[in-house]
């Protein structure tokens, strides 16, 4: 595939390699409904430097679909967010609903309007009758890119929980639609939030680490008592494992390192090469939990225990993600970055190697480096994000959502990194099908990517400080 | 290229990758010269096991090619090893000579012949005149094949440091002139030897990993100043970086890690995909320690900076292995070994997982199970291996090569296992050369890895334990 190969050729090619599930039957279009976003105009998409801005918000109204695990947790943040006001929530399950809706109330608030008692595609009625400025997806994946676009048409700003879509047809459907609905559509990467990524993209920025040549990241998390058991609804995280070979969730990893690397913002994806080990992880599992002969057990998945992925920039960097969700083993994201003068290291154990700073051959811990150089979010919000879902950085993801809103600020993400960031998805499957084939990535911001600006360093005001 | 591809293919495909450093000019045939092997007549090179061993020899006469840094310090183990005889030195730097034969006179030891005055061929002189069991290479890379290829092709079992060979024409001419020979040819992997090496290894052994999944190795140690100074003969490892663009150093890691997942052995490296950054280390250091006008620091180099490979094995398991020379940062070898029941990990910590003993989601001291699971041959060596080179593993790997060869039994690596660990170099530099393409292994072992014995955990003695 060339590396200027056109959205079709691309998705001829991605389709001919299989990638992604399809979405049969899933209809997303002629949703009717006014605009519901609350302020002025539109301001031009595009005003000089390639990112999207809306008008400003003085209050931010939210309609919620699906608030399960991750969902009520971003309902609680925003419940302590100032200028938010959740006014619908949808779920399939009433219990969830019940759940969320009293969290508003306990918060003294007013009671959200509750959808979901009409089934899966309940969350258009809602987007119909509800006048909102944002929906705020943490549905299954699959029902993320329909949930969006429903509300892009319906002129409403989207947000979802990762990945963005489960193929690329949906990647380039939303970049297309948000660029036509002028609104924004973004994917809620919480660990771009995470304290010790924004400190080492503060030191980045500030040349700790020289000219940046290296990124390793990913997701090992071991999900096999949740896939096998009735954590998620209806299963439906398993149901991935069982027909998709690939790294089915890059995001936490590459979009914290797609962040450093300037990607979108003067830099690129290249192309990618992908590979896995075999499946055993969760027959295993199955096997000695919940019985030899139980179909948990006897199920052939595909996905392999084991993913890595080597994705090669335009700037001549590389990155290397894991995914193993599989496998017993502690907790990790595998984060570091090398550069020219010197690397971090995020787990085990967070630590550092500056040439000139740190004794020969040494690793200092990174903490050392934090009163200089904590990210000034994090100096700001410390107290507020505590308690909050995943060490606070969840809270500080959505306080930041909110504040682009109301402020009529470009985001920290957009709906070209969202669908390069979920994009890793389907192309590792596709180079996985194909032997690790290696596979030139689309550009979704079809070369805006030259000329966009790097992503500030923000501040608590959100006003750029570096 | 398919995975049967026979050697004539696979090597025009790799001519046409332009893989390799050619060795234009280099003449290894017709040395002459008699067997030089003591003892009696050749065994059956494959009795039924597939390993190929040698009649034992009481005692071994060694003539040594190469004594600078690490082939020195091999003198220096030989000479605290019961059995050896180091009759002649081949160096064409004096200085090295001398340095060399100094230390076996102050050892009580009778002279060894010096040879290297008359050139860089002069081994030849040495294998002809002396009458030696083991040819032991210490040389720059490109002289380790030429200088076994002599040893061999007169009878005499060849020894080289790491790697066997510069271009994969070198590892299939190794592979049958050893095999024509009946002669060992072995390449003298020392971190197989390392303690937390083998005692991962014994763990394995014991079953504590499970089924094995994914391996994780590399070489990541600063070379720079090395590199560009006069630390090297005739500044040669540069050379390589100049010219060459790969995992130029992949045997440091791949060797345990195939030793673990039985590559060779009822297992097989299937194919391997590449991919390396820009290359900004050395032009870098030396515009800083040298001068920015200094030939160095003009001089373009091919070598990235960080090298990152995936293998997958016949057997459905990944291994990533990294090579980073050029970088500020601490050594590492990056060692990890991934099966279904847990994981062990070397850098930057020994440390260890096991389902159902470790506490849950929390990472071990490796040491917890040292006094269980250390390798029986360090146990047994711990104290004389104390101050040899590279913390005690160069003399266990000397050790090992001795009571092997006077033992007459198959060695723990042989010319099968340093042609697949080298020809690592040459596909990582194929797969690079074509944006990452996918590469399959050639099979030196011709199908018998199919049938070849797992290799055994060895005691002091020689014997078999496990």
């Amino acid at each position: 595939m060339s590396v200027d190969a056109d959205r079709r050729e691309f998705l001829k090619a991605a389709a001919l390699a299989g990638v992604g599930l399809g979405l049969a039957g899933c209809q997303t279009s002629g949703i009717g409904a006014g605009s519901g976003v609350s302020g002025g105009a539109i301001r031009s998409p595009y005003p000089g430097t390639g990112l999207f801005v809306a008008p400003p918000l003085e209050r931010v109204r939210i309609g919620f679909v699906g608030v399960g695990n991750q969902g009520s947790s971003h309902v609680r943040n925003f419940l302590g967010i100032d200028g938010v006001d959740v006014v619908a929530i949808c779920d399939v399950t009433p219990a969830n609903l019940t759940r969320s809706q009293k969290a508003v109330v306990d918060a003294g608030l007013p009671r959200p309007t509750g959808y979901g008692d009409r089934g899966a595609r309940d969350f258009e009625r809602m987007i119909g009758e509800e006048r909102l400025d944002l929906v705020f997806t943490a549905t299954p994946w699959e029902w993320h890119a329909p949930v969006m676009l429903a509300a892009l048409r319906a002129g409403v700003h989207a947000a979802t929980e990762v990945p963005m879509a489960v193929n690329l047809e949906q990647c380039w459907e939303l970049v297309e639609t948000a660029e036509q609905a002028k609104r924004h559509c973004l994917m809620m990467e919480n660990c771009c939030y995470d304290r010790p990524e924004m400190m080492i993209f503060n030191m980045m920025r500030q040349g700790l680490f020289g000219e940046l040549l290296h990124a390793e990241c990913g997701y090992l998390h071991d999900l096999r008592r949740l896939k096998l058991t009735d954590f998620y609804y209806d299963r439906w995280r398993v149901k991935h494992s069982i027909v998709r070979n690939g790294d089915l969730y890059p995001t936490h990893g590459i979009g914290p390192v797609a962040q450093w690397l300037d990607i979108n913002r003067g830099n690129q994806f290249d192309h990618l090469v992908s590979m896995a080990t075999k499946s055993r992880g969760l027959n295993l599992w199955a096997e000695r939990e919940i019985g030899r002969d139980s179909p948990e057990a006897r199920q052939a998945y595909a996905l392999g225990d084991v993913v890595t992925t080597l994705i090669r920039t335009k700037a001549g960097q590389t990155i290397v993600i894991t995914h193993d969700t599989d496998s017993p083993r502690p907790y990790s994201r595998n984060t570091l970055l090398q550069g020219t003068k010197g690397l971090a290291q995020k787990y085990p154990v967070q630590r550092v190697y500056i040439e000139g700073t740190s004794p020969n051959d040494r690793w200092e811990d990174l903490a050392t480096y934090r009163e200089r150089y904590d990210h000034p979010l994090w100096k700001g919000l410390d107290e507020r994000a505590a308690g909050a879902g995943h060490g606070g950085m969840d809270y500080i993801e959505d306080y930041r959502l909110i504040q682009c809103l109301r402020q009529g600020a470009p985001m920290d993400f957009d709906v070209y990194d969202g669908a390069a960031w979920t994009a890793v998805i389907m192309m590792s499957e596709a180079s996985i099908a194909q032997r690790s084939r290696s596979v030139d990535f689309p550009d979704f911001t079809r070369g805006a990517w030259k000329t966009r600006p790097p992503l500030g360093i923000i501040n608590v005001e959100g006003a750029r400080v570096g």
